[in-house]
């Protein structure tokens, strides 16, 4: 019996040495994958940060006078306090027109290499400009958008502080400078996730851990990697399978948009899964409410992988681990409209 | 010499004298008419404050997913960094069909005896039921904007901290009365008018007090008084001479559609003047951009006066003194749809 009972406890710390190794190595594969957010916003290259152009580009996201309406803002399809997004299928813009795609999140896009769904953006300067002038969003030009900053002319000692060596501050250029910057602001950092990619084994519960390993295992880290798990690479939808059109609509080719190259049809920019649980509807079309069910249906498209219910439980509990410290953003105050400020075009009699 | 010298001193004297009587006989007649905004937010009958409940109220203020559509929350139309309003001659509701008067500030309203234009809401709390079901605002009805909420869990612990005493904490009185609270807060204390009327001599101009002694002496102040400079009393548009259908819509017979009395044809509550200049365009017909003609209109068709463009000049002057701290409000963190939680309903074909 004695005999029997050390053999025993010998097989018992040699099975827990095996579960720590185990357990050390999945957070080593973890950490070569992937990379915590940082606390602070990262530099932007050719577009140095001050607070006071942090504090316009805030005055600026929130501007609703920059859309041709004065109805709609940056933050009427990213808002700061909804995951950075709207959570509509499509965004409703000018005229509630509807937009092409699902309104990606504006958390941590600083990270991604670049923006949009189809990667035609640079960076966020180059983005900010986009829906501005979109017919379908804020239906404005950028001609008319500085003519409104103009006209309120709270505007231009805000601009004189951000831009203190310009001759001319209220530009285009320095409005989507201004935005980004402040843009950059809004991460997430300190998720469990990150936490554990510091080294703190218990950040993550055992389930997650196992959806962690199916996550790097099955293959979604093929994809989804870095620091924003996504954001950096450009792949089809549909790597394996594609998807019915409930999910893939037809007219929607994607980054085929961007290059006419046809091997980037229905090719997308992979989305980010940093904070994936606060930003429902998922994929470029919104149509998938369910957070499980993305999941199901990326393993089909994507890895031909039929994912059974408890590997899509356990890789849907570890993509919660991804929800990170949310934004504390100030309402900022914005200065008055006058009488000879220009006026908002509805688009309809009045 | 001497004796002309000494009679020249005398007079000056007194004539000094009599100015420093005049000066303080307009702030004594000042502060009978008018009230400073206090510091802190009024307690509320029957809806005692906490900082739940106010949190909780900030969070629904934000919340676009209480309209039919997802898209429009309270502070789409009363901007609480934009004057408390949307600067626009009507909002736009769902399906961008346009509301029929100018969106009122939520600033200090919780100061006006009466809500709406036409005072048809006796509170903040009874006036936040008003757009959820209004087709061209939000669109939805309280039952769904009740449904809406149960259907995203994060909210049941925030209405269980709001409501520690209720069984089901997820009503729309609960609803409304905590979005009234959150209201309660924006006021805008420490104009300079208020430190005038705090015993501060210097903190209006010359011409500000000009104004304000025109503001007494011409009219103004029979309506535009008390804390709010308004908000406390009914009016023909018109008392004297009714004004053209550019600022008097034909159609709208304002508090008439409440009490179906033919002497309140054209009848509407007495806006407040605080923050005045930051709110454009004016009249509850939104019509009037600019705050100059709209003094000079209110001269005519209130007073019949014809006031010069001094008295105009000065008036507005002063109403720029009504202009108070501007609320600081940390946007609310919002809790995530999930899969079960209702869906939006634009109202259009997706």
């Amino acid at each position: 019996m004695q005999k029997r009972s050390l053999l025993l406890m010998m097989a018992g710390v040699v099975a827990a040495g095996a579960a720590v190794a185990a357990e050390d190595e999945l957070m080593s594969r973890a950490q070569a994958l992937f990379k915590p957010i940082p606390e602070q916003p990262p530099e932007m290259e050719g577009n140095p940060s001050s607070p006071a152009k942090v504090e316009l580009g805030k005055m600026l996201y929130f501007e609703p006078r920059l859309s041709k309406s004065h109805a709609i803002s940056c933050n009427t399809c990213h808002l700061v306090g909804l995951g950075g997004t709207d959570m509509l299928e499509t965004s409703i813009g000018h005229r509630w027109q509807l937009g092409g795609r699902n309104s990606p999140t504006v958390l941590n896009a600083v990270f991604n290499t670049a923006q949009f769904w189809d990667g035609r953006a640079k960076d966020l300067a180059e983005q900010a400009g986009g829906p501005l002038i979109n017919p379908v969003e804020m239906a404005t030009t950028h001609e008319h958008a500085v003519e409104m900053l103009e006209g309120i002319p709270g505007y231009q000692p805000v601009f004189e502080e951000a831009f203190p060596d310009a001759e001319d501050p209220i530009n285009i250029d320095n409005v989507q400078d201004a935005i980004a910057l402040f843009e950059a602001t809004l991460i997430t950092p300190n998720a469990p996730f990150d936490q554990y990619l510091k080294g703190d084994a218990d950040a993550l519960s055992d389930q997650q851990k196992t959806g962690l390993e199916l996550f790097v295992d099955k293959g979604c880290a093929a994809c989804h990697n870095g620091v924003n798990l996504g954001g950096n690479q450009y792949q089809p939808f549909g790597v394996v399978e594609q998807p019915g059109a409930d999910f893939l609509p037809e007219e929607d080719k994607g980054r085929f948009e961007v290059t006419q190259t046809a091997s980037d049809e229905y090719v997308f920019k992979v989305p980010s899964l940093r904070n994936i649980a606060l930003t429902p509807p998922y994929f470029h079309s919104g149509k998938a409410w369910d957070l499980k069910q993305a999941v199901a249906v990326m393993g089909v498209a994507q890895l031909g992988a039929e994912l059974n219910e408890e590997e899509v439980e356990s890789i849907t509990t570890f993509l919660h681990s991804l929800t990170g410290e949310q934004p504390r953003v100030e309402y900022p105050i914005l200065p008055p409209s006058t009488a000879d400020t220009p006026r908002p075009e509805l688009g309809i009699d009045q």
